[in-house]
């Protein structure tokens, strides 16, 4: 099968690589979309020596291995746990310490025709929902995590640090909760984007949010600066949520956040469940995200460029 | 009266500082003890630009003002809010916009014969209470106050990061609560100040602590790099609380916190209620950590040495 696959920090198209082959309770899936997140970029350029099939962000349709999943069309949480360690059995499977990830660690991606996982982490898309729209699972769960891990009370103001596509689907999902949202960035067209997708929410300029104003604060700017920039609008007692990792060490001031006693807490991607009602209920259209839909054989040229602007797809045959 | 006053960043004793005038509602409270704090050598060196009496840790007894106070022995909460701000009307005065602190921030402290404070922040101090214990209702309370924010499990495994007077007061309040406590630090002597204190807690070598294994780490090295150690040994979804305020930026390495969804929570000084009451009942004794008591025209010159060790107190004529 083709593939696109990194080895040595370098990526290529692979004409054929090995298909999968399911042992029990895995389930192999033909990939009808996948879609490149910022991650993929960075593991492309060598990004946690990563060495296989890079690829997260899926929908597809079973076409091997269990039988009872056989045909149906699904997406897939990314963490496979290995169920009996510590943090497995502490309920916290998402932090496995053997786990691999789906195109990240220790697992074969979705940049590839055919994918394996194991049944347990898969989900059957609603008929009603396209496929363009059924993509957008794993990142929209990533948002769904902030109010997984973080009380965000409906009365909460709060500010999400970032105008990418993270930051978008933050401020959709925790715009439904009730809480009064603003988006911090400097991006041109972005508050249409964010009207388009169901929710308008105001965007303030880098320089504009109220300092130790905001209830919760959510980093998800990717940038080294981001953290000091939300650590300066929270409110004393409040919480920063943390989705940025930089790849240098932060070089931050944390007194002011003693002396408020403000919580800064990592957040990382999260439950497909929750996503899939919000993409089948059209809560949230994620498809003003689209930047482009490119065929497979574009895709080394789209990594190498940096996949720019906000969400490009891969269609395959 | 007496005090020790900072000025331009130096201090020096002037005998004839004018005595506090109270006003409704406020109290004349004349010093027994005072205890030295680790930001009072810190204001005495130019440290948040104070001005004034330094000085936040005492126990006296009333003088002057308030007739209901009069003649009562006392301990006070150091924040002294303006009651009508934002913070103050969400529940949240110790975070007051306008708050003076004793000794810490626009209001007088305690290295003087007299001070006063509102009567709404004095405590009276039970008759069996010893002074020598009852100066230590403001460190103590500082260390109650990771319960406060934190939810510490009777069956959790806490790691206190720092053996200084700070950690091991955090230790011997943690373990009360039931959960398994080490401190991690290389002070010599330190264990068997645990033990004298009442409750028994492991010292582990800096290089020690299992990685990835505490549910909650309470940082209260006072160094730069004790919060890299503290993300160091906190497992998954754990808490670090940050005790710590360093004068420079952090250098620190915060994706695993992201990956690993850690919370890193600012926290500062604490409610005097409980303090107090586990002072009374004995449960944990405070004086093995008292390395020195000083005359009041000892002050500048313990200062001057850094006040090295553990407590420092102030007796008062």
């Amino acid at each position: 099968m083709k593939a696109l696959v990194i080895e040595g920090g370098k990526f290529s198209v692979d004409e054929s690589y090995a298909k999968p082959a399911p042992e029990r309770d895995e389930a192999v899936i033909k990939v009808k979309y996948a879609g490149i997140c910022d991650t993929d970029v960075q593991l492309a350029s060598g990004y946690l020596s990563f060495e296989g099939v890079a690829g997260h962000e899926f929908v597809g349709v079973v076409d091997g291995g269990s039988e009872a999943w056989l045909g149906k069309r699904v997406v897939g949480e990314i963490n496979c746990p290995c169920g009996v360690c510590e943090h497995c059995l502490a309920g916290r499977s998402k932090h496995c310490t053997y786990r691999t990830v789906l195109g990240i660690n220790g697992r074969d991606g979705c940049f590839a025709e055919y994918i394996m996982l194991p049944t347990v982490n898969l989900h059957e898309v609603p008929a009603a929902l396209a496929d363009e729209k059924a993509v957008f699972a794993e990142p929209l769960a990533a948002a769904v995590n902030v109010a997984e891990l973080t009380h965000v009370a409906p009365t909460a103001e709060v500010a999400v640090v970032g105008d990418g596509k993270l930051g978008l689907l933050v401020a959709q999902v925790v715009s439904l909760g009730g809480a009064e949202v603003v988006v911090v960035g400097h991006h041109p067209g972005r508050a249409d984007k964010l009207a388009q997708m169901g929710r308008p929410v105001p965007i303030l300029k880098p320089d504009d949010p109220p300092g130790g104003h905001y209830d919760v604060v959510v980093e998800c700017s990717g940038a080294a600066d981001g953290l000091q920039q939300a650590l300066g609008c929270v409110r004393p007692r409040g919480t920063v949520v943390l989705k940025t990792t930089i790849a240098d060490p932060y070089n931050v001031d944390l007194a002011p956040a003693v002396v408020d006693e403000v919580a800064v807490v990592g957040n990382r991607c999260g439950p497909f469940g929750p996503a899939l009602k919000i993409l089948s209920e059209g809560l949230i259209d994620p498809t003003p995200l689209i930047e482009e839909i490119h065929r497979f054989d574009e895709l080394p040229d789209v990594l190498a460029r940096g996949a720019p602007g906000l969400k490009h797809l891969v269609k395959f045959e």
